[in-house]
């Protein structure tokens, strides 16, 4: 049997544009894992590994014409999308170097022997270590940002953790360009190429899963193959922790008030945010609750004249494409469900963006309804228009987990729906905004993209400062002579890392 | 059908003292998780939740008379221990009430809107919220301390969740007895008593973990036991974090230098740690390299003499005493494995203590003596005597995850061994020891009490500041205006929590 091509695909037209490389067999699979995990120790020098992000980075951006013309190539999402994306990437490997260098991740807690303690303390000086080798699974919809060179290889290898990196078959040209300015920086910083290894193939996907010398992964990507790799980490013989972002309706409720006071702006903005990326955005609003009167009405009209604009998109691949058509058809069937402006097939390889309406009363139960509940990939969304505040809560609280939550109230006078909306709203998410639109997620220290499940299978993040936290555990050195202390831990501090001494910050 | 009766059994007797209580049904933990549920906004007040842990400490102190009484007469812990071990339990309910003082758990970061940055930060707020209903297994070595108003309740009260018990049926009526002083404690402080639920019963607790309303779980107990939860808790719709400890064996390794230097001491230290509350700690040390020369004879002569010494004991309960009689049969039947001290039956409901010998040339490779690698819970350990650094390297290389791991390594002058070794042993475990012995776990803000699988079934500790951190998740607020943010986040910092913010602590 000879091993599977991998081709890279222009999806504005379906043919294939080149053979990339072949789909790893688990052999492989093996071996990939191996390399990695024989150079971890390598990637214990934090200045070396700061400098290898740093290097990432500078060399992301110096191939940055090159990777963004491939890369629209093959997912169709244009050269401004992705000359933005592949800036935040670099802005990202860099902020991780920052995160690295400054050393708090680490954790460092020190209590000093203490005999009058119940029980007494003994010197206990804790840090946080890598796992080991961190298995990352590309994003379709982010060849950059959420891929080769994205948040989980980043944080992962600023952990000192090695990445093996399943690309997503979506874009494995973009992956292998990715993998091969990685491992340059990491030559140019000093260290094995091996730290970071890339492999194609969905069998691959899940023998790296599976392989004992996996330590934890990393992952962004649909609620059916995120559940299925979630599932099988749980199943080995030593489970590994599983931090997968697997789908996200992002709701927005709009109040009346907000409505009144400015329909058309929320209306084009919802129109924007949704239609954004061809409706490919984790965090897009995929559901709002309007009010059902002339003011929702208004913004309706807005949304419609939006939406109407947006003019017609290309998808990734011609699989999410079919998954749209159908699950806009399905939707659009349920009784009662209109179709101001009809999402759906363009020419034939394009899709139109649109939105459908229902009434939120046939969303506060079971039943065939739910189905709105559920994400669809793409540019569509689902518009609840609802009579009471009551029936708006009653519907958020059928919710499943979400990236984020959003909430319109007026902002020229208090809005008195405003705190009890939000306050039903942030159960329901990892990020809640308001009179702000979810797509757009800031790399910042406070960032938080995660969220209940399905949004993360983890109470964790994957971008933002505290992504790192993911790929760490502690050890705790117990009255441990200075010389056989790591220097993390020594009493004089000779790499200057905050810490908390004795219960307090030092 | 009629409900199944909960006995109080005497382990020095194997007779029931009295019927305590009814096995609940799965009704009856829907009723007890929906109770907990519904108070759960009760313990968002954390000044309220810092006094009821303070109330806690309290009321188990003004009880502890009657507490140990019951206790040692349900596991024959004996009074001095379980006095130890209220005292530690009622100060690290005050541990946790500084920990809920000091706010820094709550991890609050604050970025600034930057228009700046790539790309742009928005205004971001993020803290720690409670995950919800935390479902507590309590252990049966420890009836308080990783009970009932242990480590897993303190801390998830902490955090701001109500706790549902599953008692450990070694301990049933200690176990009521302090979830009433617990919710006594929760109405002195004027919170909701149904912050803390108990019920009893092994189908109770599976149908615990299955219970839509959990949010999280804590452990303490076998790899059977925790892993059968662990799959369910994985497998549910919306699968939840298990934290479970499962398991350890607890390695150590005596340098050459060392036991040349003290190996009657180190034998000694050993043998007390070993037998230490009959063998039943998690943190016994079950598995010791000595050097198969002259000194480790010696040491092994000292061990001896204090195994010896240690006296008939009564194990927790008739089936913890069946495995451990199976378990060192099966073991000591192995070729090349000799007991030079038995371990066994005593009278009819003791067991006596003991150790076991093996060469570790026995142990670098798969086979049948993998049985010596597996934790026996009871007063046995098993020593490994090895010929060569390699060889006891070799041997550590195989061992699973631990919650401890110890080096015993020369004082009065350099030891080459020791720097190689404790770098073999510090992947091995959560906690790292020098010349100190494993059992006796610090409630310190530093402690760490986990490790690889199956020490631990996530990468976080049950002991120590940050075991509250298993109960949270980061919610992150993007663009809200001051009057709408909690007071956790507000600009002013009202409450004066420690917060970093644009990326700095401040």
């Amino acid at each position: 049997m000879s091993a599977a091509p991998v081709w890279s695909v222009d999806p504005r037209t379906g043919n294939p544009r080149e053979q990339v490389a072949v789909e790893a067999t688990a052999e492989e699979v093996g071996r990939a894992v191996r390399a990695a995990h024989a150079v971890r120790d390598a990637l214990a020098d934090r200045t070396a590994r700061a400098a290898f992000l740093r290097a990432a980075a500078e060399l992301l951006e110096e191939t940055g014409e090159h990777i963004v013309e491939v890369a629209d190539a093959e997912t169709a999402l244009g050269p401004a999308r992705l000359g933005g994306e592949l800036a935040r990437t670099a802005a990202q490997l860099r902020a991780f170097a920052e995160v690295v260098d400054e050393g708090a991740y680490l954790d460092v807690r020190i209590d000093h022997e203490d005999g009058s303690r119940t029980p007494p303390w003994p010197d206990l000086r804790r840090y946080k270590i890598p796992l080991g080798v961190v298995a990352v699974y590309a994003a379709s919809n982010f060849p950059l940002a959420f891929s080769v060179p994205g948040g989980d290889t980043a944080s992962a290898l600023a952990a000192g953790c090695p990445v093996v990196v399943k690309a997503h078959p979506d874009h494995p040209a973009t992956s292998e360009l990715c993998a091969s300015v990685l491992r340059r920086a990491a030559a140019r910083a000093g260290l094995p190429e091996d730290v970071v290894v890339l492999v194609h193939g969905f069998d691959a996907g899940v023998a790296l899963i599976r392989h004992p010398l996996v330590s934890a992964a990393g992952f962004t990507g649909s609620v059916r193959g995120g559940r299925a790799l979630f599932d099988a980490a749980a199943a080995r013989p030593v489970p590994i922790p599983f931090h997968g972002e697997l789908g996200s309706l992002n709701p927005v409720v709009v109040t009346g008030a907000a409505a009144a006071e400015r329909a058309e702006e929320i209306g084009a903005g919802l129109g924007g945010s949704a239609t954004l990326g061809v409706g490919q955005f984790c965090t897009k609003p995929g559901f709002v609750l309007v009010p059902a009167d002339g003011d929702g009405d208004r913004l309706l009209k807005a949304l419609a004249e939006t939406v109407s604009g947006a003019g017609a998109g290309v998808l990734l691949d011609h699989r999410i494409r079919d998954a749209f058509l159908t699950g806009v058809r399905e939707r659009a069937a349920l009784p009662d469900v209109e179709a101001p402006v009809t999402p759906g097939a363009g020419g034939e390889h394009t899709v139109s963006a649109g939105f459908l309406t229902v009434p939120a009363a046939r969303l506060t139960a079971e039943g065939p309804h739910d189905a709105l509940l559920e994400e669809c990939f793409g540019p569509v969304t689902v518009i609840a228009r609802y009579t009471s505040q009551e029936e708006a809560a009653a519907v958020l609280a059928r919710l499943p987990g979400n990236l984020t939550a959003t909430l319109q109230a007026a902002t020229a006078r208090p809005d008195p729906a405003a705190a009890p909306l939000l306050a039903a709203l942030a159960p329901l998410a990892g990020r809640v905004l308001v009179n702000g639109w979810p797509t757009g997620v800031a790399v910042a220290p406070a960032q938080h993209h995660g969220g209940p499940y399905p949004a993360a299978t983890s109470p964790s993040t994957s971008v933002g400062a505290t992504a790192i936290e993911r790929w760490l555990r502690p050890v705790a050195y117990q009255s441990t002579p200075e010389a056989l202390l790591p220097p993390e831990l020594r009493e004089d501090n000779p790499l200057g890392l905050p810490r908390r001494v004795d219960g307090r910050r030092a």
